[in-house]
C-alpha cells in the first residue's frame, strides 16, 4: 500500500524480441516516444501473438459503439500506455471509453470477432504493469463508467460503475455513516474495478479482510462480450457455484469487470493511533499478539518498520522521529465507536507493553492531523527509499514470525555492495515490504536477490506477491508460491474464459511454452 | 440455522422414474430398505446416469488402496445413504474410508478411470440431500481424516483435515485463545471439509463474514485424482487466480477438499444477549440501524422471529418468553474484549431504543445458561414447527427491508388453509427462514407456494438458498437467483473440473436437457 516510487531509469537492460505486427507501422507513428520510459517489447523478451491490427474499418465500427468516445490523439493515449512507475509502456494506438455495460459487450463482441487483443485499464496504478498494454492492445477504459447506481443505508451495500474512483465512493459512503472496506495510497486515482480486477490489500485490510470476503457481487463482460450479471447486493447466497470469485484478482484476464457491489461497514467514531519503538523484532511480533488481546475488536492496522527505515525518511525526507531510537518501529491504529472506551483499552495496553519491556518508548495520537503525520513516517518510506539509490523491490507474504529473517539474512549476503537493505510492512497481514538500496542498477546485487528472494519465499510456503498481484512484470515468478497442477488449471481457466486470448495478454500467467 | 427438523414422510408424492443400471441388483439385495425413508430414485424422478456398477475387482483394488476401510456392511452403509431429516435415501453399496490425501487421490483415480461415480461425504448434517448418495455413487468418507495439522498461535491460523468436526475444532483453538469463524446448530457432527464444500453460514457469520474471506487455502483431489495444493496459511496472496474459491460451495462436485486452512478470530471476553420485543417489522429494522451505530463492533448476531414462532415455541415445547407479547422479537448478541465497555454500549442502546419506542420491552443476559435460555428461545422454532404439522421450508435471502412482506404476504394468500405461516431469521445478514405448516400435506398449499416463493424471491434478486446450498433437492431452483449465462459458466466449470461427472452427481447444477 502507499504508492511505492521507482527510479524512471530502472529496470534490467535486455534486447527488443519484440516483433512488429505488420501493419502497426502507420498507426506507431502517432506515438510520440517519449525517451524516458523505454517500450515494454524493446526492454522485455516478450514476443507479440498474433492478434489482428486494428484497422480502419475497426475505428468505424468503435465509433458506431461508443461516438465521440474512440481516442486516437497520441498525446491523450501517451497517459494509457504508460504505467504510472514510469517502468512499462506499450504502443497502443486505440483507447475507447465505453460509458455502459452494453457498450463494453458491444466492444468486446467486436474484438473477440476480430480477434483484437485488449487491456482493460482502470485508474492505472497498478504497481506490475498490469494495466497497461504490452504491445498494440486496444485499451478499454473504465473512466466514464463512474457512476454510483445505489447505496443501501441499512445494510451498506453500495453498487457502483467500475470507474467510480475509490476516494469519491469513500466520500460518497463516509456521508451516510459508513466506509469502504478498502482504503489504498493510490484512492485519489485508483478505479474499485481495478481495486477489485487486482484484490487489492491496502491499509483497512487486517480489519475488513480480503475482497473475496467484502465484495458481495459483480457483473463482468466477457471476452466474447456475454454480459455475466452476477451483481448481487445479498450477504447470503449459495446458489451455485461463486462466480464472482473468478474475477477478484483475475486482473482483467477472465473478463472485463463493469460494476460492483460491495459491503461497506459502519464509520468508526474514534480512530486513535500509537507509535512505538520496540527492542526487537521478537518484541515487535509479542506487541503484536498482546494488542490483539488488549486491543481486540477495536484493532484496525498493525504496521512495522525497521530502523534503517527510520533513518531514511529522517535523512531524505526530514521527518522527525517522534520516539527514541529504537531497533524496530510499530504503528498501531485503533478504531471504533465509542472514544472512550477506546482510549482506555489503548491506555492499558500501553500500560501493559512499557511496564514488560516489549516497547520501550510511544507516542499516541486522536488528534486528525497529528494521526496523519505518524501515518506518514510509514507512508513515506518508499518515497525516502528511492532518494536513496536504485531500489530493488519485494512485496512478500510470510509466516509473521519468519518475516524479519529474510531481511537480516539479505543484510549479510549483500554486505557493502547495499546502501540499505530495509523490512516495514503489514505485519498484522504477514506482509512484508523488503526494499534494497544501491548506488545505481547493479547487475551483481540483482543475481544475488534473484531467483534467492523467492526461493526463500517458497521454502517458507510463502507468497511473492502478497497484495501487488502478477500484471506484466511478476508473471514469470508464479511457479514459486503455487504448484504445477495449480498453475495447469489457472491455464485451462484462461482458455475456458477466453479461448483467443484477447483479455490483457502477457498477463498474470507465465507465457506458455 | 441450526438444524431444521422435518417430517420425514414429507416431500411431494412423485412416480418412480428411476433407471436400475444392469448389475447394480446383485448390491442391492444387501441393503435394509427401512420403509421410514423412500428411496431417492422412487420418489424424484431422476435417472441414473451411466456409470459404472462397483465390480469385485473394484472391491479388492480399493482394499488395496484403503486396507481394512472398505466398508460393505449394510447396516454401517444404511447411515451413510440416508441424510440426517430422513427425506432422501440413496443405495450405494461401497461406504470407503481413507486416512490421507494420497488415499483420496488413489480412490479418485480409479474411480476416474473405471468411471464410477463418488458421493464425498462429511458429517451427513446437510439440509438439501447433498451429502448422501443418490443412486449407488461410492460413498467417500472423511470421518478418518480427522487431524488438525498446526495451529499457529499468532496468527489464529488452523490448519486440518477435512473430516475434523467443527466442534472439536473450536475446542481446540478456543484452549488457545481463539474461536472458529464459524458455528452451527449441526457443529458437534458437521465436518470442517464439508461446512467449506457448503460454505456453511451459521451464527457468526454476522460477525466474521463467509468463509470466502475466512478460509485461507485449502487442498482438495480433482476428480482424476490430481492433488491440489492450494493450502496456504497466508493471509495476502495474489499469484494468480484464487482457485480456492472454486470449491468453497461447490458441495462436492468440483474436487472433494482435503484439508483447509482457516483463519481464526480471538475468542472474545464477554458475550451478551438482549432479547427485544418490537412493536412492528419496521422498528425491527430500525433498531437493528440503531444497534449497529452504538454497538458497532462488538454486536455478533441480530436475530428476528415474529409472534407466530414465540407462540409455537411456547405452546410445543413450553418455553417461557421472557418478554410482553410483541408482534415480532429480535435477539441481539454481543461479544467484546471487555465486559464493562460492552455492558456500557448495550446499556447505552437499550436505553435509546426503549426510550424512542423501537422497543418495547426486553431482558439481558450475561450469565452463560441464561444467554443459552435465551438462544433456544431463537434456535428451537424449526423443532417447534415440526410439531405443529407438515412443515414448507425456505431459506432465502432477500433485501432486508421486503423480507418480511412475504410472510405478510403468505398469509393472505394461503388464508386457512395454513396453520401458520412464519418467518425468523439472521436478519443481519437478510436471511429470511420461512415456514409454512398445515395439517398435513396439501398439493393445493404446495402449488400455491411454489413457484411463487421462487419468483417473489427472483423479482427481489434474492437468493432461493441463502446458506443450505442446493445440493439434490434444489438444484432445480438455480435458475430462479442466477441468469443463465451463470448457469452456462457453471457448466463449463462442471465439465473443466470433472469431465466425466463422477463427482457428486446430480448434485448443485440442474440437470442437463
Amino acid at each position: 500500500m502507499g504508492r511505492d516510487v521507482q527510479d524512471p531509469q530502472a529496470g534490467q537492460p535486455v534486447g527488443s524480441h519484440g516483433h512488429q505486427p505488420p501493419g502497426l507501422q502507420k498507426w506507431l507513428f502517432h506515438v510520440p516516444r517519449a525517451p524516458e520510459v523505454m517500450l515494454t517489447r524493446e526492454r522485455y523478451p516478450v514476443r507479440r501473438l498474433p492478434f489482428s491490427v486494428v484497422s480502419g474499418e475497426d475505428l468505424a465500427a468503435f465509433e458506431r459503439i461508443v461516438p465521440g468516445r474512440v481516442i486516437t490523439d497520441p498525446e491523450v493515449l501517451e497517459a494509457s500506455n504508460v504505467d504510472w512507475l514510469r517502468t512499462v509502456r506499450g504502443s497502443s494506438v486505440l483507447l475507447l471509453r465505453p460509458r455502459t455495460t452494453e457498450e463494453v459487450s458491444h466492444i468486446l463482441r467486436h474484438c473477440h470477432e476480430r480477434n483484437l487483443a485488449v487491456n482493460p485499464q482502470g485508474g492505472n496504478t497498478g504497481m506490475v504493469g498490469g494495466s497497461v498494454p504490452v504491445f498494440d492492445e486496444v485499451i478499454l477504459s473504465t473512466a466514464l463508467m463512474n457512476q454510483v447506481i445505489s447505496f443501501h443505508d441499512m445494510s451498506g451495500t453500495l453498487v457502483c460503475q467500475a470507474g467510480c474512483v475509490l476516494e469519491d465512493l469513500s466520500r460518497h459512503v463516509e456521508e451516510r455513516g459508513f466506509v469502504m472496506p478498502l482504503d489504498l495510497g493510490a484512492k485519489g486515482s485508483c478505479h474499485i474495478g481495478g481495486n477489485v480486477a487486482t484484490n487489492a490489500g491496502g491499509l483497512r485490510f487486517l480489519r475488513y479482510g480480503s475482497l473475496h470476503g467484502t465484495v458481495l457481487g459483480l457483473e463482468a463482460v466477457l471476452a466474447d462480450g456475454t454480459v455475466l450479471n452476477c451483481l448481487s447486493t445479498l450477504r447470503k447466497d449459495n446458489t451455485g457455484y461463486d462466480l464472482k470469485q473468478l474475477f477478484i484478482g483475475s486482473e482483467g484476464t477472465l473478463g472485463v469487470i463493469t460494476a460492483v457491489s460491495i459491503l461497506c461497514p459502519p464509520k468508526p467514531r474514534a480512530v486513535s493511533v500509537a507509535f512505538l519503538g520496540c527492542p526487537g523484532f521478537s518484541e515487535v511480533l509479542q506487541t503484536f499478539s498482546t494488542c490483539k488481546g488488549l486491543l481486540g475488536e477495536i484493532l484496525s492496522a498493525y504496521e512495522f518498520m525497521d530502523a534503517e527505515c527510520m533513518w531514511l525518511v529522517t535523512r531524505h525526507l526530514h521527518l522527525a522521529s517522534p520516539v527514541q531510537e529504537s531497533p524496530f518501529y510499530v504503528l498501531i491504529e485503533t478504531s471504533g465507536s465509542r472514544a472512550g472506551h477506546d482510549a482506555e483499552k489503548l491506555n492499558d495496553f500501553l500500560e501493559h507493553v512499557l511496564s514488560s519491556g516489549l516497547v520501550t518508548d510511544g507516542t499516541v495520537a486522536t488528534d486528525h492531523m497529528k494521526v496523519k503525520a505518524l501515518w506518514a513516517l510509514r507512508e513515506r518510506i518508499s518515497e525516502a527509499l528511492s532518494r536513496d539509490g536504485y531500489v530493488y523491490k519485494y512485496d512478500l507474504s510470510l509466516p509473521t514470525e519468519r518475516l524479519y529473517d529474510l531481511v537480516t539474512d539479505l543484510r549479510a549476503r549483500l554486505g557493502p555492495r547495499a546502501k540499505h537493505v530495509v523490512g516495514y510492512g503489514h505485519l498484522g497481514d504477514g506482509n512484508l515490504h523488503l526494499n534494497v538500496t544501491s548506488e545505481a542498477f547493479s547487475p551483481s546485487v540483482l543475481g544475488t536477490l534473484e531467483p534467492y528472494v523467492y526461493e526463500w519465499t517458497a521454502e517458507q510456503r510463502g507468497s511473492v506477491s502478497a497484495e501487488h498481484g502478477l500484471g506484466f512484470k511478476k508473471r514469470g515468478v508464479l511457479g514459486y508460491s503455487k504448484p504445477p497442477e495449480a498453475l495447469r488449471l489457472m491455464q485451462q481457466l484462461k482458455a475456458l474464459l477466453d479461448p483467443k486470448g484477447i483479455l490483457n495478454p502477457y498477463k498474470t500467467l507465465p507465457a506458455q511454452a
